[in-house]
This record gives C-alpha cells, sequence and structure tokens, in this order.
C-alpha cells in the first residue's frame, strides 16, 4: 500500500466518498468551491494553487478581471473551503527590472526548504514560467523566468532531486497550442536550467492533443504521484480531463505507471459551461501523510474553482491497474 | 397516406405527443433514455442501434470508455426503455486476420433475410465502414470492410435493391471532416462493391457542412424514408441536427423530397451540453407497420441516448410539404 | 452628470436594481424576454431591434427559422415586454430590383427625420450592410446596399452630423471573420458613401478577435455612447461580450473614453448554451431622457433575446472610469 | 471589327507578331522591359501604369525597396521602352491629413476629362483603394480612400457612365486572400460611392481563387474591353494569370462575353522565378485607335515589369470566340 | 539478378547511361520529351502514359488546355520520344449515362488479356477513379468508377492476381490533400471492388506527405517492382520525387523492400520551375525484357513531360540495398 | 571606422568588389561555392558552418542525403573555395545516452578559448538546439541540449560576457514555424542557462515572419556585429533574405541599431530555385581582422552553398545609416 513520504494535515478539507460513487476521486457535494464573482473585481478564479499554511491555508489565485486579463491574487482560509481572496493583484517585487509580466496565470505554489516557491505562466515576449517566492504570502519577489517562451504548465517539484531543484514543463506556441509533451529538467541554483528530459507524450483519447502536470507532484513510496491534465480535440474544440501517472523518485523523467482512463472529467454543468466549456484543470492538491486522505483543487470551464477527494493509496494502485 | 412496407412492432416504444407539442417528431419525457454511465467502464453512451428481436429488444450501442477509446458493445431491453448493456465489448469472431480495428463506433444493425448485419466506423488505417453479422446478439463475425478508408456513416438497406445489397456511406477525411455528401453503392455479394452513386449533396442551413444517413431507411409506399443528419458550422464549431428525405424505391439515389427544415435539433441541456455539445444524432429507429408509429434512437451531446417518437405519415407528409 | 439628449420615454420596460448587483447593468428577472420558439416557423429570435412606436413599442427581429434560414420579421409590443411578431418575413419593396437578398439578419432601427431606417446583414454577394425604410412597420422599402460586402454591422447615427448621414459598420470576410474594426462613414443621401474613418480596432481580452458597434448611438451631453460588442478566442471558440465608449460628438471617429471592462458578458445558461455558446451580442437600446434609464435587448447564444436595464449617466461615469 | 473608342497613339510602343507565335498577344522581344533595379532603392519594379503624356510617356510604378516597403514613384519615358524612374517616391500633398497611408502598392493612372488620376492599393488599416491626382507627375494630391478596407484593384472608367465616375474593385481580406470577385461602384463627386453592382465572379481553372481589373477598361464598339487577372490555387501557391472580357457599354455589370482562357500564363524564367513565382499581373495598356495596337505592361513574379502587344480587334473577337 | 516477367520490346526509346551519372537512372538529354505546346489548345502535357501498341507506341496525354481545364488525349508515336497527339479530348462511349466526368487527369493505361485498360482521376462529386478501356487509341469505353471519392492514383496491375482484378489507388480529400496511404483491392469482374488492404504508408523525408502509384507494376520474379512518387512538405510547398518498391507477387500489399531514398526528385529548370514547382511525377514505364532496360515518363513541374532510363535488375537491387 | 576585435586571417578567400555593384556585399562569382552533389550521399549541402583551422579552413556542413534526412559532416579546404566533406556523417561521442538526435541540421561553430563548439539543430522530441565540441574535426563530443524545444538557430557569441557563456536562440513550433524572434541567454557553464533575455522581434518587409542569428556574432569596437535572416510570407510561401544589427558588447540583448533594408535576398536563380526555392540563409562568416574582409557562407534555396564578401567597417556604417 503505498505511502505519503510528507507531513500530517489533520485538518485538510474532506469530505467521504457517497455511497454510489463508482470513481477514485468523488466531487465536493457544494462544487464548485469558489464562485466566479468572489472578489469584486473577478470575471472568473479557476487553476488556483493552495497549500497549507501555519496550520490553516493560503494560495494563489488565478482571477481574470472583467476585462479578461489574467493575473493572480494571494487568499486565505481557515478551512480549505471558505476563502477570502484579496482583491488586489500581488504585486512582486522584481530581482531585474527587465523581467516584465505581461500578465499571470495559472499559478503553482511549492514549498522547498524554507519558503514557497510560486510559478506561472508569465507574459515575457510570450508564455513562460515564471517564478518567485514567499514566506509569508503577503510580500513576493519575482526571479527570472526559468525557460524560454513559448512554455506553460512550470511545476516545481518539493525537494532537491540528485542535488538540483526539479522542474517539469510543457514547452507551447503563442497561441491555443495543438500539443504539448511533459519535460523534467534541472537547476543548481533556480536560475540556470539544463539536463532537459522527455517525460511524457500524447497518446490517445482523452491526452491525444496535449498533457501537462498539474499539482506539485505527491512524494510516495512508490513513486511521484503526478495529476496532470490530458486535453481530447473534438470537433466543437478542446476537452480538458485528469488523469494520473507514477514516476521514478530518483529519475523522475522514467515513467513506473501512467493512467489509461482519466480520474475526472467535465461532467457537471459548471464544468461542461462557462467562458471555456469542458474543462477540468487541476492545479494543487493538499495531502496528509497520516490518513492518505488528498484534496485537489481543479479549476472548471475556466470559470470556477472544484474540489475533489481521494485515497493517495486507492489512487496509486488506480493507476498501476489502469495503466496503458 | 404513406404506408409502412414492414412488420408490426405492438410493444413500440411509445408515448403520445404533448398537447402543446409543434413539431413533426416529440422527444421522450424522460431523455436521455440512457445515460452516460450505464456501465461501469463507460464514459458515455450515444449513436447506438436498436432493433426488435425475439419479441423484446437488442442493439448494440457505442461506448466510449474513461480513456476515451470507441467501441461497441450489445444490449438488451424488454420495452425499448429499460436497457441491460454488456459491460464487455462485442469480441468479433474475423473472417480474415488482416481485418483489424483500431476502434469501432457509430453502429447501425439491419435485419436482411436471415441475420443482423451490423455496420459501423472501423478502425483501418483511419475510418472506413466495418461489418459483421450475428443472430443473437451473442456471437459476432466480422467481415471484410466495404470501403477504403476514409468513410463513415455506412447504412444498409433492408432488402436487396434491383438483385444487389445497397449501402449508404458518407467519404470523409481523416480528421474532423468539414465536407460530406451521401452516395449509394451496390454489391452482389456483401464483398465486393461498385455502381456508386451520388445521392444527396450539402445545402445550406443545418445540412451546409456534411450530411450522412441515420437509421436503416425506412421502406414506404411512397418510397425510402431516410432520416439523415445535417452539420451547421457555427463559430463554435458543429451544429448537428436531423431531418428526412424520400429516395426512390428503385433508385434510391433519385431524391422525391427532401426536408428543407431539421426535425430535431440540439434544444435540451443534455443536448446542448456533454462531450461535444450541440448534437442530434441518430442511428436507428422502430416502426409499427400497423400504427404507423416511429421510435428514433439518437445520441446527445456525444454523450447519452435519446428518443423521440412519430408517425411515419406525418412525417412523410411533412417531407413533401417542406421540401427544398 | 451626463444627460441624454433625445426624447422622453415614460412607459421603458424597467426593473430597478437589484441589492446584491454589482454590475453597472442588470438582467431581467425573467429573461430571455423573448423566447426561441415565439413564432411557429422561428428556430431561434435574437439579435433583434426595438424602437418606441406610436406611445408602444415596434421593432425588427432576426427569426432564423427551422431549415436555419435567416431573415427578419416586424413585431409589436405594448411594454416592451410581451411580444407580438408576425410569423411572415418582412417583405420590402425594391428599389432597383438588382438589389438582391440572399438573406437577411442582425438588424438595427434608427429613427431620423421622418422614419424609422433599417440596416441589416444583407446578402449580396457576400455579407453587406442592407438598408431600408419604414413608417409604418407594415410597408418596408428597400434602398441600395450601403458598402461594398464583404461587412457586418453597419450601424447609423439618429441624426445627420456635419451635414451628412452617418453609420458606422465593421468590414468583415466571408466567413466566421477572425478581425474587425469599426469605421465610421458619411452620405450626403443615403446612397453614395465616403470619407471613411477608422474609429476603434480590437485591443485585449473580451475586445481582442473583433468589435461591432449594437444599438444605435445614444446622444448625451458627453458624448456619444456607443454599446458595442467584442469577441475572445478561446479554445473552444468565440466569446462574445459588451462593453460601452463615448465618441466625439461631432467628429465620431475620435474616442473620448473606452471601456476596458465588459458590461456584460456570458454567464447565465440561456448564454452559455444554445445555437452558438457564449454569446451576448447588443443590438438595441431604449431610452428615457428623463430619468435616464436605458434598457438594452440583446440575443442569447444566437437563440433568444435577452434584456437589461441600466442608468445612461452611471454608464457614461463607468465607462469614464474605466477607460483604457 | 471592333473599333477603338479614343485617341490615336502613333508612338506607342510596337513589336510585330512573330511567325511561330499562336496566341492572341505575343511577348516583347527583349522582357523584361524594366529591371528590379532600376533605381538605386529598389528590390524590385512591376504592377505598374504607364499612360501617354505629352508626346511621351509618363506612368506610377509600384518600387519595392531593400526593405521590402511598398510605394509608387513617377516614371517617363521617350518611346515606352526605356524608362527613367524617380528615385524619391512620390509625395503626395494630402487634402485631409487623416487620411494616411502605411504603403502604397499597384498603382493604375487614369484620364478623365481634365487630369490623370491615379488609384492604389492603400495602407488605411488595411488595404483600401487610395485616389489622387496629377497633372504633371511631379506634383501630386491625395483625395479620399474610395472605400472601406479590406479592397484591392480599383480601376476607374476613363469616363463618366451615368452621370457618374465608375469604378471596378475587389474587396479582400487583410491577408493572401483566399477570393475575390470584381464589384462596380459609382459616384458623383469621386468622394462618395455607392450603387455598388457585383460585376463577376470566380469561376474554374486559371481563375477559380480570384480575379481583378487590370488596366484601366478600353472603350470599343462592342464594349468596354477588361483585362483582367485570375488566380489558380496550386498546392504550391498562386498563379496568377490574364485573361480579357468584354463588359456593357452603359451597364458595365453586365458582362457580354467573358474569355474561358487565360491570354498570358506565367511561362518565361522571369515570370515563373522572382520574388514571388508564377505572377503575370497586367496593370495598364497603351491603345492606339488609328491601328488597334494595344501594348500591355504587367508585373512580372512581383520582381520586373513585361511587356506584350496585341490587336484590339483580334482580342475582342477571340474573347467572343472563347467565351465561357 | 531480377528478370522481368513481360514482353521483349526491342524498340524501347533508349539512351546510355553518361559516365558521370551515379543515379540508378538517368534523364534523356533532350528533356523534356514532350513540350507544353505540343497541340494548339494545351497549356502543358505532362503526367502521361504511354504503351507499346502494334509495333510503335500509343499513350494516353494529360493536357491542361488554357483555361487551365484537365482532360487526357490519344497520341501516338514511332519511336517513343517523338509524339503526335490528337487534339481534340478524347470522347468517351459511356455504358451508362450518370457516370460523368467534370474533368479527366492522370491517366495511367495497362493492358491486360485482351485491351487496353485506362484509368485516370475522374471528377465525379470529387476526384475519383475513372476507368475505361480500348484496343485501338480511337474508339475509348467509359466503364464504371471503381471507387467512391475522393480517391486519385488507381493503377491497374497487369493480370489478375488470384482470381481478381488487382488495383493499388490513394484515397484522397477533394483539395491538394496533406495525407495519402497507397491500398490494394480486389475486383472480380472490374466493377465491384472489395477485399481492400493496406499497402504502405508515409514515412519520412521525401516520401512524408503523401505516396502514390506511379506506372503499372512491372512483375519480376523478385516481386512486383512499383514505381511509386511520395511528397516532402516544405515551408514552400509540396515536393514530389518518386522511388520503388518491391511488392509480393501474390500478396502485393506485403512489401519486400522499399527504397529509402528518391530514385528522381526535382532537379533540372524544367522540374524546378513550370505551373507547379518541385514536382517529378511517373505515370508509365516502357520495358524490354530480354535486356532489362526500362524508360520511365514522368510530368515535370505539372508542365511538360520528361524521360529517363534505367535498367530493371540495377533498380530491384538498388531497391533491395537502400531499402528502410 | 569600426575595427575587428579579434584575428587576422590573411588567406580569407576573397574577390574584389565588381564595379557595377551596389549592394554592401557583393556574390562571388562563381557561386555556388558548394554544388549539392559534392559527396556521393547528398541531395543538397547549405546552411553550413565554416571557420579557419590550422592555417586552412575547416567546418560542419548540412548534408541532406537522397532519401532527405538531414545530417551534419565535417569538410576541410585549403582556400576556403574547394572543400573536400566527408561522406560519412559525424558521428558523435555522447556525454549522455539518453541524449539521442533524430536529426541534426543547420550547423554553426565557434571557437571559445580552446576548443570548437558546434552549435546545431537537434531532433529531441522536436528540434532543439544541440551542442557539441571538437579540437580536430575528427573526434566530435556531444553535450546537452541547451534548451527544451522546439528552438532553432541557436548561435554562440565567441566569448564570455560578464562572465557566462552566451547563446542566441529563436523558439519555434514543431513545423514550418510561422513565428520568431531571437532571444539571448546566460550559462555559468555551458550545462545550464538563463536569465533568458528578449533581444529582437520580427518589423515588417523582409523580416516580418521570423528571425534568426545567423554566423558567430563579430565582435568590433561599436557592438557585436550579428548577420541574421528574415523572412517574409508571400502568397507562395517563405522567402529568406538577410540583413545586419549592431548589439551591445557588454548587454548582448541591446541592439545599437539594426538594418531596415536586407542586406542580400534570393536573386540568382540558384537561390530562386532549388528544393526551397526563395531561400538566402546565412550561418558562418569568415574574418581578417587586419583587412576588414569578411566572406559569409550562406545557403541558397536550401540546396547549394553560396558565398559573399564584404568589408566589416562598410557593414557596420551600412547598418548605422540604414537603421530603422
Amino acid at each position: 500500500m503505498a505511502r505519503i513520504i510528507g507531513s500530517d494535515l489533520p485538518n485538510i478539507p474532506w469530505q467521504d466518498k457517497p455511497d454510489e460513487e463508482r470513481g477514485v476521486v468523488w466531487r465536493y457535494s457544494d462544487n464548485p468551491v469558489i464562485r466566479r464573482d468572489a472578489i469584486p473585481s473577478s470575471n472568473s478564479i479557476f487553476n488556483s494553487a493552495v497549500v497549507p499554511f501555519k496550520g490553516r491555508f493560503a494560495g494563489v489565485f488565478r482571477c481574470d478581471d472583467t476585462a479578461r486579463h489574467m493575473d493572480i491574487h494571494a487568499g486565505f482560509s481557515d478551512d480549505g473551503f471558505n476563502w477570502r481572496i484579496e482583491d488586489p493583484v500581488i504585486a512582486f517585487e522584481r530581482e531585474d527590472a527587465e523581467i516584465t509580466s505581461d500578465y499571470k496565470y495559472d499559478p503553482r505554489v511549492c514549498w522547498i526548504e524554507d519558503r514557497y516557491y510560486v510559478t506561472w505562466c508569465n507574459g515575457y515576449h510570450g508564455p513562460t514560467i515564471g517564478m518567485g517566492y514567499t514566506t509569508d504570502f503577503v510580500r513576493f519577489h519575482q526571479m527570472e523566468n526559468t525557460f524560454l517562451p513559448p512554455n506553460r504548465n512550470g511545476v516545481m517539484f518539493p525537494r532537491k532531486i540528485n542535488g538540483c531543484y526539479a522542474m517539469l514543463s510543457r514547452p507551447s506556441d503563442y497561441g491555443h497550442t495543438p500539443f504539448g509533451d511533459i519535460f523534467y529538467s534541472e537547476s543548481p541554483d533556480l536560475r540556470f536550467w539544463g539536463n532537459h528530459r522527455h517525460v511524457m507524450r500524447t497518446t490517445d483519447g482523452w491526452q491525444s492533443t496535449k498533457i501537462g502536470a498539474g499539482p506539485i507532484p505527491i512524494e510516495t513510496d512508490e513513486g511521484w504521484l503526478m495529476i496532470y491534465h490530458g486535453v481530447l480535440t473534438s470537433c466543437n474544440g478542446f476537452v480538458y480531463s485528469f488523469g494520473a501517472a507514477l514516476l521514478d523518485l530518483e529519475k523522475p523523467w522514467k515513467i513506473i505507471a501512467r493512467s489509461n482512463p482519466y480520474i475526472i472529467n467535465p461532467r457537471e454543468i459548471y464544468e461542461l459551461a462557462g467562458d471555456v466549456p469542458n474543462v477540468t484543470f487541476p492545479c494543487a492538491a493538499l495531502v496528509d501523510k497520516d490518513s492518505g486522505k488528498v484534496a485537489i483543487y481543479y479549476g472548471c470551464a475556466d470559470t470556477v474553482t472544484g474540489l475533489v477527494f481521494g485515497k493517495i493509496d486507492e489512487i496509486v494502485n488506480w493507476v498501476k491497474a489502469n495503466k496503458m
């Protein structure tokens, strides 16, 4: 039985699995957990990242405003269900005045050693991976962009691997990219990156157009559990579902198992209709080592934020039982 | 008044027309008649074919699984409303080991002489028309593909015409084909096909992008009643509606009348939202000679199966009154 | 405080702003105000133009029939909420037999001096701006097309400017045009047009793909208030929202202020789902000089007609406060 | 036998038809008549317009510079073969400071009544028809653009028709437009334009993608002789050929005859290879009433200027004999 | 050493291999062997099929006329170098009045048993494989089209295989198709076709976009030698080269060897420039059993006809030595 | 007068400027300097890099073979005109077995400190920048790829800047990329890369679609002289020309001057016709400090290699005089 390598989180937001549920994860009964107009300026709040913070929870949230401009905001919660999101956007202190941001979206937050690192899709002559850090979710520092644009879905690993920081990302083009594999890169210092390795390519069905890492990978004794989204192109556009894979602990570009089915796909009306129909896009997961519980936050229809629950050991077993 | 040339089916599933209804057909009040998760492995069940079978009903169902792989399954029903679909996919006995199937979808079932012929979109170096037969919906035999790929929507006629088996089909490309007329082809033996004739081209409005035959054509004393789908391309993708046409009994590539309006278009939320929004796609019809009743099964949003009712003579009259 | 330059309309359809509403305009509580099947032949009724008429209201309505053919119909209402739409299409008397119409859609109606001018998208070897007039909404005269095709969204000003009639329009291509700026043109006689000026280009966010004038511009002492739609291209197609701008009274191609956010975007299920998901498209506004009230009619999902309310002075202030 | 309605031009540049020639026009033996680097700044000189001028010849020439910026230059010749082109671009005096030109290309020159009118493709928020005039080819005045963009190939008639100035044009999109019919428009004053009529649509073969008027139409007693280019799309891009049509003298949107074959297509190496391979694009014709001679200047491969010769009566007969 | 199974042809057109030549085939020194204007009406003559005929040679030639309409013509030659092509198009006697031809192009001619069968790309609601026969190249009979459109490059085998006639073809779409594999089909009677088998898919380099059979396959004791074209898509369009493969004698869909390099690619100016630059497209081969000589006729730049020479045994060895 | 910061190269290949030449560089009179079939296996030899080597010259050459597979070869020359290219491809010793190469093309060679570094477009799950080194052009070592794919045109600076190695590159997509700006990146160790800076974007005319660095930048006392290619998209495809820019010596992402015109564009038949028409693509430059001479090697039509000559001080002055 897979065990989480991590910390206890006894106050993880949680609902038990409904009797009739047959999936390996199940939706929060009061989804969407964050509504589109939770702050005065917002058109939509989705694709957002939450972490445990001082016994409670904090996060970085993608809020598109009513001009449909994309930016990220800090937010706080006592229970992981009820969120207070700051109306002003995060004002980063920039390390170098040249590292500009035309826009910011799809943040992830990752605690490594002594601080919370934030990565996001940063508009610098195209979308690339922006990076910064905070210790308090009040002051944020912006570092160098990690890669050349265009790139999206930059996701850190929560510890150094083989002495280097490690990141997953998906090279893209400048539009609604119709391709995208997941790659792995290393850095000794979070400034210079190299040793790029190909991790996973697109295959069939729900993951046939492009794929991208979602939450920070979850370390288990059986490998890194990577929740990732996949995109299928129907005659009416993209459909975003999500599945899971197990990656080798020391060589994360080696796949131990990858799920052939999805875990979650768009089914509920708040996932099927909205600014972008048919999107379920995971960006963060809370885990409790002791109980193996996991709570995954995911964007719905690029409009609101949803929440699903599961058990890590069950997900790991499901990935192995349903691998391609 | 048009009369069906066929058999009685006194237990045809049926609801009378609601008072307020102004269409020539009307929806089953408890649609969708088959839900997306009717079997454990299914993501969706739609575009499926049902026939009378031993005083009850049987059918071949398109069930995409949660990997979004497409395959077909057998199913049975006592009343045409409540269906028991087999969870395992149909395992065909193949006539020739080279006739492989990367996938199967959009089946039709047609009784001719002594057996049920099944046609479907078969993945053989692209989509083409796969063909097989069964007598019991338990054992199925796979025959040669009828045409070169890419082709879709192969629909048999229920008897020989001029001494040959006859099939309608729509040549396609390998993707979300933006064109497609209906053609007619003949075969002496269901192995070799020729005498290809053009039947109908795309026109305007709901049938401006592509068209394709739906259920097995219904023989009437006024001609073959062909229910067919048409596709319109909006700025947000394809919209699948369906209409009807009357074809000459002996030269079915000659059109007697073709409906200018659609009969059904996507209006209900289960037709407007789902894996592919805005799809109503008919694949099968049950008819009762005595009463003239027809029950049409159609896929909804590529996700669930719907059912509409009508009267053959009214539909025939409507086609003639609304012909283009 | 901006004042309308126009007429009183004490019987303007109206609902007060709900307490919880935070937008500058708010939806009618019983939207859609006109349903898709309000006349026997209609598939959908949307993108339509209403005006005060003899103490009551009249209008020209886009009704696509169930062949998905596009045409325009006259209609009448006592209160602006309940509409009686004529089932037959408007039969124009044509000035010149060569000015044909393959289709008509997206009408606007504008009172100038002594009659109601109707403009619409007219199918003459592609979409262009058709023009006609009526005095009674019973007899309609068709004039020359104003511009070469392809063009859409031709919107008259309600008075001569600098001695000329004036029109806004958006040059297009023949399909689902992925570009479109707003231009201004003048005519001494409504037959010959020139002095073309560029007014507004596409920018970012909700108005990044194309823009087009909506209702007849509303004259205020601070400038022409132009409600206009903007289109954003998501990976799943176009999203139509609408905003507002203030144009110079005498040189309307000069922008005084232009809203960075939208006023209304698709949020309700009748805006998010329908023949074309995610469309809110304004075509007409009723205004009451005395109270400053405005009632805007807009197409929803290319399927039904919606109604929103607001106050002109608040909208003008909002545009100035939220300009780009 | 068709007779030119016009002036004598005894010094028209000329070569007799070679014996082996079987076409209705024939190439100048020393083509290209103007080479790509005839002025210091030029990358290419093509698609240019020449006219008789004070017993000699003058013209307006499209010269792309080595930045590949497009502009027009004046030029002079004693014999129509040897040209002195001004290195500085034409500096227009503008009637209204708002009528800007991001670029100018593909000029035509037309004498009407008392001056030479120049039309060209003018960059004003996209390509449209710019217009100006000169009397001496030294000073040039820029008037209002005639139409909304995007439009190209605006060609004047050399006299008023039914009391109005008249122009042919081809509405376009903003890129390498894959469509284009020829329209006719009228103006009482060269400022306001209307009475738009469709003249010719694309058909098959060499004129299947788009068509556009070339030189100023030549008045004959059998109708206006319009030389026009047509475009075919091969798998390797556009191929520009040219043919001819006869238009009704008083209703020039009525076609008397239109050539099914082309007159000239790309065959010589200077037509097949260059900045844009496979282009022959006529922009001007000199005619001599007395002899019926015509000399057509045409752009070759968007790089150099070619010259072909013919006889008006033979061309008219050929059009009638080879009409579609 | 591979031996031809066929007939002697001592008067095969021939030139010995030049000393400096390093390819396995070499060009005729006076290419193009047929020029574009060999008949009065022609724009181009290419992609044409020649056969031995009564001790001399005959053929069917693709001649596009100067309207760029595509049709096929008969022609005769004493020596295979000098051709007399009939100016009138071939007037087929049609078996069934419904088998129409909007156009005909890219013919192949194949002697089987007692007559010359002609196949070509036939315009019947799109391009498909037209078929006919002649015995004298004067009278031609048109049979049923073999497949549903769209299809191109239908090439017969010169004898029955396993009791059936056999044909290679390439299913296509309606435009400049960007895909295309070679398939094999069988017919007992040249009317009905079936037993479709996939032969070869596109791979890399010169044969990465689409492939298609060229001349009638040449029977050798080592297999069918199939000369076939392949297409690479550069940023400036398609490049057509040709290579060769050996197919199993009794199961021709089984590949014995397939050449990784091309045999011929566009290099000479008549191959690089013309109506479609960068095309070398083989359609016919003459072979002499005794000497092993082969003369391949191929279209050049879709404009003229070229000729290359080789030795069958050397080509077979080269295919085996250079197989992929 | 700009002075080269570098070495003397008295035996630089050279021809004096012809009298009639008006460009700032001029072509070698015997171009193409390397022909397409200079080695037995080659289809084409172009886009290649040469350097001074032991008093003579060596280089790395792109040779596509007759399967149209792309790879790189070493070569040697005594005089820079006559080249002996190795027929076998370069067999790199790989640092890590996972750094595979599906293909290699468009090499550059740069001497830094103690060795020749080679960069090229390397096929590793898409095109990216491969890197290796040699000291003798016999043994080559392959290092880690510098960036994530897709990327092309990676060009080293010949010395460290601010303590880091520095590289220009152009992020791309996987096909015939229709976009592309030049970026600058730094590395402390040639393994990890960061501090990415945007250098130049596309503008108009010849450099409107994409741009990319060509030869190793040439250090002068007025800045780095960067020769770069630019691409214009005509209706018939891409046109590759080249120009020059001056970059700041210590902050090379700062542009001092950038040429508005091109230096060289496709004009000669070996540049206009070939595997890819209309390409001139510079990859290497030899310079002689003493005389200021420069010899630029460039690919022609993706088929052969050309050579042009110039003087560094004249080019620098020309860039400053013709800057945009």
